[in-house]
């Protein structure tokens, strides 16, 4: 890694807070030489879970503050009045650069307003987009994004296969990425304007990934390509799909080894590969969803997971943080500007 | 049932034509009655396959073409072309009143081509929908629009959501449907301007079904309404994920299963079980997507399914023919125009 990240936590956030964040880090800072954390909560509440816990205690310091955003704050409400929130107080710190990314457990769509405002975009990018990797065949894929912009137009798209495809570079450690722009098959059908010029300024740009043209609902899990490109609307209802077609399944699954005594027994055998087979769909290891395009990092996990998903979502921001996941973003915007971003996108309007 | 159905049978579309279509065609006519089947295709071919099958044969009548609609044919060059192929032809039937309803596995874009052009929408609905059902935690959902049309306003929604409250009566006996307007839960995103204003229409209408309002990509799988709404973009997305998923799924069951002596003895033993689960997901049991809104059943069987899958999607037309959906369509239009369609859309505009 080199230089110390320092990844500003949000004690909090999350349905098991603040034990799972502990927890979560004390798993996370294994990983990472030379991580510091700065923990935004309730020191008295904080503080007895740092007992036994001398190698986390010791690259962690923690700012008290008993103020918390709530599950049901509406975004607004957050920005104008959770601001000494251990929430606003940890996005302060990447904002005021004494840390450079933040993890959340805590209400979405206040950390992606607090994260907006105080991070900002960065410059030249229109849209910060959600982004996670979602269990393919293959592996993972990145998909974004997952619920950021309702509407987007070709510029968003192309930024997002860029930002994406620097995401994989770093968290799936592919050096050129494959990059597909979902769409639906049908022969009738064309898909929205916004896709064909998308399509057609990807297909033209020089990049340090591969633009495999248009893609359909199932390549996502199929891992047809390594990023997966499309609108927030689309990639959240993409990803709730899966989400629950994976507990149907699961659900089917169980009352099928409970369907008699054979089943029953045939599951006591199997179970040591029923497990392996819940690890390779357990979301614990998808876990933190990056808003992708601020300056500094931010990501957020999921409000119900325990301490180890907790740590998945802390290691995709140091990672994201040590790689220079914003260095790389506007390094291949800057090429793709000279590359005819807005000459195309000119022509295009 | 009452009166007799008449079914115009693609007899040349789908990869294992017109061998599965004829055995479907057999399966199929055992459910009903007062059915007959007018098969279009190649002579020399289906006859032999008659052979053995005499209840079948005593209900059908060949048509012969030699032409038929090719996988690559595009809708417009199928429109211009293939007039007389076996899908022209059954579609052409229905036209003219000599069936009432056609199944074919062949070309999608093309029946929806040709479909379209022949059978023209019902009076009063903007456009066709793509229909089917999708397998949940409580049964079966019916979800459209599958892909028909990629952008919707909130005029196409309700008629949509309309449209699927009949087809579920019909296919899911359900006498008073719920129906939800698939939308994305993020707090920052209040989803598409048309998504609103449908749900303003759909909560001021009274209808034979029971909007409850919007709904996420999970709540398909979970069964949440009978009904889910949402536009052919989106739809179409979602039914590939799940699709996808569960492929996904199966094959980590199967290489799980295939982990160590002990995993492949239990699957001897719950290999009973397994074929449960096999059947619930099984996608031929969900065949059969019915483009709906048109003067005539017109129903697309996918077309790799063998004689079992297309057997339940010539159910589907011989039910919604015999129920009547457009006559039930038309109800709804006219009792949901007077309840306020025009004019709250005229507002709304």
């Amino acid at each position: 890694m080199g230089q110390e990240v320092t990844i500003a936590v949000d004690g909090m956030g999350g349905d098991q807070a603040p034990d799972m964040v502990i927890g979560g880090l004390d798993i996370a800072r294994r990983r990472h030489d030379d991580v510091r954390f700065l923990i935004f909560g309730d020191q008295d509440r904080i503080a007895p879970l740092m007992r036994g816990r001398s190698e986390l205690a010791a690259i962690a310091e923690i700012r008290h503050t008993d103020q918390a955003v709530r599950a049901d704050d509406k975004p607004s409400q957050a920005l104008r009045q959770r601001r000494d929130s251990s929430m606003g107080l940890a996005v302060a710190a990447v904002k005021s650069g004494e840390a450079s990314g933040i993890v959340s457990a805590g209400n979405s769509g206040a950390l992606m307003a607090m994260s907006k405002l105080a991070l900002r975009t960065i410059p030249g990018i229109g849209r910060p987009a959600m982004c996670a990797t979602m269990p393919t065949s293959r592996g993972r894929s990145v998909v974004l994004d997952l619920g950021a912009n309702v509407d987007c137009d070709e510029r968003n798209l192309v930024q997002f296969a860029m930002m994406g495809a620097a995401f994989a570079r770093i968290i799936l450690g592919i050096a050129r990425p494959t990059v597909g722009l979902l769409n639906v098959g049908e022969e009738e059908i064309k898909g929205h304007e916004a896709l064909r010029l998308a399509a057609g300024m990807l297909r033209a740009a020089d990049m340090p990934f591969e633009f495999v043209g248009f893609i359909e609902g199932n390549d996502i899990t199929a891992g047809t390509t390594d990023v997966v490109v499309t609108d927030g609307f689309t990639g959240n209802v993409a990803l709730k799909v899966a989400e629950g077609t994976s507990r149907l399944y699961t659900e089917f699954l169980r009352h099928a080894f409970q369907n008699g005594i054979l089943a029953k027994l045939g599951y006591l055998l199997a179970r040591g590969a029923m497990a392996g087979l819940r690890d390779r769909v357990d979301p614990r290891l998808y876990n933190g969803a990056v808003f992708l395009g601020l300056n500094g990092v931010s990501v957020k996990s999921h409000g119900g997971m325990d301490a180890v998903g907790f740590a998945a979502a802390v290691n995709v921001a140091v990672d994201l943080v040590a790689d220079n996941l914003k260095g790389k973003i506007i390094e291949d915007y800057q090429r793709f500007g000279d590359g005819g971003l807005d000459e195309v996108s000119a022509t295009a309007l």
